[in-house]
């Protein structure tokens, strides 16, 4: 089977600890599967999504799934992503890189969020 | 039982598609209490907080949450907010406004994130 890495992409931050739950989240997906899992940003923190691909590939992934951490699908995700993201295919021909649609777009993530908003007013 | 609402603070955004799961948020929430839910921007959207403070007030709620919809507590979390939460405070003297941990700093949410992750990689 081949190796298929998963690239979590946040936005970045000037305060480290905005990155933890990043963090928590990469730690869970290790957790959870045998393959590379890793944190890129689009500003502000490092590393940026080609230096996080370029390590993966370095790694022998022959694929990798981009996933927007992000709420909303704005222009940073609309506009910017899929034109770094055409950046790393141009300098990784060989690697298949995806990417999914912005987590907050999920049904069961919104509901998660809103078990969370519910239980803050019990 | 006095009237409580909760308000769902983002960060806010110039393409209005972004907004969507907010609003997809909301409408979970209202279908799960008949007590006001709204959404209250940083920048770039509208109403600021402090106008959807004014308006839940207006509305005779006597406690408001504030419900931070970001995935890190950074500066907006951790400075930002806490300095408009004050302002709404003085304002409305007579609401008592809490502010919750942001949504991504909860445990079953950055669950929900974890699973829709490993769905991309299936």
């Amino acid at each position: 089977m081949k190796k298929h890495g998963i690239i979590l992409f946040g936005h970045g931050a000037r305060d480290p600890r905005w990155a933890e739950p990043f963090e928590r989240l990469a730690g869970k997906l290790r957790a959870s599967r045998g393959e590379p899992v890793s944190l890129a940003f689009l500003e502000l923190m490092s590393p940026n999504l080609p230096s996080a691909v370029a390590s993966q590939a370095a790694e022998g992934c022959e694929a990798i799934t981009v996933v927007p951490v992000f709420f909303g699908q704005g222009g940073h995700v609309r506009k910017d992503l899929p034109e770094i993201v055409e950046q790393c295919r141009q300098a990784h021909p060989g690697v298949a890189i995806s990417c999914a649609t912005a987590v907050g777009e999920d049904d069961a993530v919104l509901d998660a969020v809103a078990e969370y908003c519910l239980r803050q007013v019990l």
